[in-house]
Formats: C-alpha cells, sequence, structure tokens
C-alpha cells in the first residue's frame, strides 16, 4: 500500500512509521519536516501537497496540536489554534484526502483519551478529541467508493511522558509500539466508523 | 432562581422555558427576539449581554445552528458556520457566562443524538455534539467557586419533525416537553460532567 502519513516526526508517527512501513510504503508528511510539505490549518495547502501523491491507499494523521492551559485561561486564540489544528485540521485531511485515495482507500485520524477522562489544563484537547470521534462515525456513513474512516484514541504516549507526565499522573503509559498496532487495524483492517481505544 | 435561557424562541427553548418558568425566573435571550440579545459566534456580544444580568443562578443554552449537507458537498463556509455556532458558540457562552453566575450556579448546554448516531447530512452537527459533550466532561472538573456543567442530548423533537423527519426517519420523536426535563434534572439537581440523553 501507498501510505501518506501526516506527522510522522511525531512520537506517535514515529511508531506508526515503524509498524506499517514494515509492509507498505509509507510517504512521510509534516508541517516542516518529511519529503511531503503541509498545513493541516489550510485547507489549500492539503490540496497541493496531496494532488500530486493520488492514487493513495491509506492517509494516517497523527497530527493536530491543541493548545493546553486552565480552563478560564485560555485566549480566543488558543481556542482558535485547536480547533483548526488537531479538530477542523484533521477533518480538512479527510475530506480533501478522500478525493485523493482509490476505491476502497482508508483514513485514520486520531483522537485521545481526554475525550472520556478530561485532565486539569486539557479542555481544547478533549473538544478536539471528541468533535473527532463524532466526526468519523458520522464521516464513515458518508464516504463513498468503499472508502473507510476510523480514529485511533491513544492514552499518554510513554515516550512522551518527559513533557506530558505533571498532566497525566496516574495514567499508565501506552508505548508508541502498541499505539502503533491501533493504526495498523485501521488500515490494514476492514472496519470503519470506529474509534480504537489505544490503552 | 434567575435563569438566562439561551435560544428561548426555539422548539426545546420553549419547552425549557414552560417547565422551568413554573418555578424560576426565565430570561430570554435570542439574536432576533427575547428581552435578552446576543450572537453566540461573537464572544463581545456575549460579554455585553451578560454583564448587565450579573448575578444569575443558571445559563441554560438551548441554542446553537449547523449546517446539513451532504459530507462531500459542506463547504468550508459552512464548517465554519456550524463550528463557530454551536460549538465554539456555547463555548464561549459558558466560559463568559461563568463569570456571571453566582457560586454554585450552572451552565447547561445542547448537544444531540447524532454525537453518536450519525444520519446523512448530518456530519458537522455530529462534530459539533461530540466536541460539547467532551467539553463539558472537561470544564466540569475545573470550574472554580462550585460551578457546575452538563450537557443535554435530545433526539429528534416531535415538533420538529416537519423540518427534520426526511433526516431522521425511524428515529423516534421526543416532545418537546420530555426534553425539557433533562433541562430541569442539570439546572435543579446536583451533577455536573454530565450528558442527559433525552430521547
Amino acid at each position: 500500500m501507498r501510505i501518506l502519513l501526516v506527522g510522522a516526526q511525531g512520537t506517535i508517527g514515529r511508531g506508526i512509521a515503524a509498524e506499517l512501513g514494515q509492509r507498505h510504503d509509507i510517504l512521510e508528511a509534516g508541517r516542516n519536516s518529511g519529503s511531503v510539505r503541509l498545513d493541516l490549518a489550510d485547507g489549500k495547502s492539503v490540496h497541493r501537497a496531496l494532488e500530486p501523491l493520488a492514487p493513495l491507499d491509506a492517509i494516517v494523521s497523527a497530527a493536530g496540536h491543541v493548545a493546553w492551559g486552565p480552563l478560564l485561561e485560555l485566549t480566543p486564540d488558543q481556542w482558535d489554534f485547536s480547533v483548526n489544528n488537531k479538530l477542523m485540521g484533521q477533518v480538512v485531511l479527510a475530506l480533501v484526502g478522500a478525493q485523493y485515495l482509490r476505491d476502497g482507500g482508508s483514513i485514520t485520524l486520531t483522537t485521545g483519551v481526554l475525550a472520556d477522562e478530561p485532565v486539569v489544563g486539557g479542555a481544547a484537547a478533549s473538544l478536539a478529541n471528541g468533535g473527532i470521534e463524532a466526526f468519523v462515525r458520522a464521516a464513515a456513513i458518508e464516504l463513498p467508493r468503499g472508502l473507510r474512516i476510523n480514529a485511533v484514541s491513544p492514552g499518554v504516549v510513554a515516550e512522551s511522558m518527559d513533557d506530558y507526565a505533571p498532566f497525566f499522573r496516574g495514567f499508565e503509559p501506552v508505548p508508541a509500539t502498541r499505539v502503533a498496532l491501533a493504526y495498523s487495524r485501521s488500515v490494514e483492517g476492514a472496519d470503519t466508523g470506529k474509534v480504537y481505544a489505544a490503552r
């Protein structure tokens, strides 16, 4: 398969590349790295990046930033950033990407444990994750040509604990290799409209 | 209690006013109707509208529009409209409103069945609803002063079937009087971080 992996240089992205790269061609994409450059917050940039790559068999997003901060201190700009990146950035990738996928191709987005289990400082992440999960369920029943769409909801990733441990006390870290298996299920399986909890 | 009801003139809003108005003072708010005028897509308008009303005991939102249409035909403007209204409009109402609530006051937002059960044409509604539900769970653990926040997730409302029946074939309509009870539980109960399914 020819798989576009957005966010390839992130912790989860590297795990996905290691897992799926054993059996498939991975096209690594990122905002500032990889052979494909694109900015999820800019739909035109996504079109420009994907058009020359078609036809693709799968699009995987391990990308999308959100702002962190105390609920009542998050600024309108921080909410906009979060919505435009992790939430609508991934939605745009899915909707634009659908046009460049082969029949039966798949889209896999990334959500996260905060959709269900909030932590202090993570309200924007929770909102983005909840939106992505509902979007995936909705998009699955409308995508044409046998296209599939799923999401992976990782817990806090072990390799990210240096940065995130203070937010996630008591959460059991999940190795990126284990998280990557959920992306493999989505890409190499036959599900659609599913959210895989990688915990 | 002094309750601000946003979207008071909608089908659900009228049901809520009838239920809670039996025991409380309802301040009716809307974009084009009611004694309080505000536009949820404009944070400054929300501040201006709420400041003179403080202190409030409860804020209830039965508001927030979304665009409907086939998944691959929804335009960027339609996505923006949906995100700015039902999703971020309600988030702004909650975050601004929290400042004008008495200690122990409550916020009740509106989500809907499409968060879990998608229908064709409803992807933007699903996304907004999923985001609201996750936001409510997250905000509940950070709101200060004993403030509470919940959401009500109505099924398709019986009184709206003239408009929505073609989208909701096979869904059992719920009378607005029954939906209104869920708002009463949120406002007059003690829960926080909860999503009430009014189905």
